[in-house]
């Protein structure tokens, strides 16, 4: 049974978040050994979260969940990358598609994403 | 001037690099201020290695450099995207096209990325 490293990053792993469908990339998070085998299990991208130190089914608040397409590992086994069906079309909890809707130039940066929802309509 | 939050993983910002054109999850590495100030000035990717601990111009051994087309940058200003070219066609030490070329199904990792190059041939 395959077992990403978890020892390296003090049992977290990071996690590249990419449409399946589009490519585009939608966020980075992290997953310990429990939310690994729940992602495994349930087909729903499972995070821990760092900032509430708990377990998070992504999307459970605004229904934008991420259904597992495809899961690859880096060459060190220290990185994963889910490749996902992005419900509600959103994965940040700002309304923006991606999480990176920013981009960098001339050391400015510039709102290049495109936003999906309010985030006032969905999280109450 | 933009700059990221170093403070969060305690001076290092982790990075995913992608393809700009054929949008391939490439790798996925980290930066401390340095190396991030080195991208913006040298246009050509520069991680802080933490095996290594020191500043890692990627592919300065390879030749397999990254030339830098875009930086986004997410939510919360802790994790930053490298849109790249990358040189050779591969981004990966193995000789492949990814660090990614690993499928996980079934708990069983499978083979499914490009092989670009023999490292033995490259890394003298």
């Amino acid at each position: 049974m395959f077992e990403p490293d978890f020892d390296k990053g003090n049992g977290l792993v990071p996690v590249i978040v990419q449409d399946f469908d589009s490519k585009e990339a939608l966020m980075l998070a992290y997953v310990n050994r429990q939310a690994w085998l729940s992602t495994l299990e349930t087909g729903k991208a499972t995070y821990w979260s760092r900032s509430r130190n708990s377990l998070w089914v992504k999307g459970e608040s605004s229904g934008n969940v991420q259904l597992i397409r495809e899961i690859l590992v880096d060459c060190d086994s220290d990185t994963l990358l889910f490749k996902v069906e992005q419900v509600g079309g959103a994965a940040c909890h700002t309304g923006y598609q991606s999480c990176f809707y920013r981009r960098i130039s001339d050391g400015k940066e510039e709102i290049v994403g495109k936003k999906v929802f309010d985030p006032e309509d969905v999280y109450k």
